[in-house]
């Protein structure tokens, strides 16, 4: 079992302030997301922590990870390198910290999205999107959403993704379409 | 080879007065894009002229027309029903009137769209999007666009269509995101 508190020093250590920062907000709000949807505190808080694990990382460095652990990227991971680093970080979480399947999963999908998210993977996506220094049009709205309905704050999150993509005329992955539709297919 | 003159008329007869207007309006800027890009004018006004020859049959009917051709419908198309006409109709257009594959496929994805599309294809998709009939914000924008480059025309119709369906709430096809990812990995 990995030491949260050795991990967190690690990260004060190896990340620029900023970064930190981001990544502690991240494991507050999943660890008050856990405690109001029932999942497990200590699991959620290592996804958080670990979740941007290689976000730091240069382009090079990125595919030199890929190279190591066997990872072939897509069409849209090629054309949107910041994309890379939720692969290349729950490689790095699966192999070198040694998360189970379901935490490699949160982390992969942190980002993107995918169909029929775990309690997990969703805990992890909007803590990563509403952490207290995220700040963004429409950021309120996700934060309240999320205290009442996990599924209302995705399809808010995923939906401003989409919008933001339009608006930076960059690639959309569809695995933030299947996130996105699988949900609103639960509204019909 | 399908009498224009005669399918027109059969047109008239049997659509109500503000679907045939939109289809003829679409025949109109079909021809007109034809004869900017290159396209054979009588295939683009047969195509044009078919894209929603099955639009205004009920769902019942349109389930029926799947059933009589095999169609098995996708889950976009189960939540949304008003993208089965293009499958129905792409369907009736080769069974019933004797198109070929590409007029096929141009029919096919004039609502959804889809990666790699063919100058026929884009043709009709922008004709349905931009002819003189249609009114919506940014209309003119893709007006304007379609007579300069129509693959800008494309990302602006495609990214146009996303933003409605995300105000509406309703699933987005993949095979849309797909046409425009393609796009846009152009421009990159």
């Amino acid at each position: 079992m990995i030491d949260i508190d050795i991990l967190r020093k690690q990260i004060r250590k190896s990340f620029s302030k900023k970064r930190a920062e981001h990544i502690f907000g991240c494991e507050k709000t999943a660890a008050l997301l856990a405690a109001k949807y029932g999942g497990d505190k200590y699991t959620v808080r290592l996804c958080a922590l670990l979740h941007d694990i290689t976000k730091e990382k240069n382009h090079e460095e990125q595919l030199k990870l890929c190279k190591e652990y066997g990872i072939i990227l897509d069409n849209a991971e090629l054309y949107v390198p910041e994309l890379i680093h939720a692969v290349t970080g729950a490689h790095v979480a699966l192999h070198i910290y040694g998360v189970g399947l379901r935490e490699f999963d949160a982390i992969r999908y942190h980002t993107t999205g995918r169909a029929n998210m775990t309690m997990l993977e969703k805990i992890i996506y909007i803590s990563d999107s509403i952490e207290p220094e995220r700040s963004y049009d429409g950021v309120d709205d996700i934060r309240k959403a999320a205290m009442k309905d996990l599924d209302e704050a995705m399809r808010l999150a995923l939906d401003r993704s989409i919008l933001f993509l339009i608006k930076k005329k960059k690639i959309i992955h569809t695995d933030t379409i299947g996130a996105r539709n699988y949900l609103y297919e639960k509204c019909l």
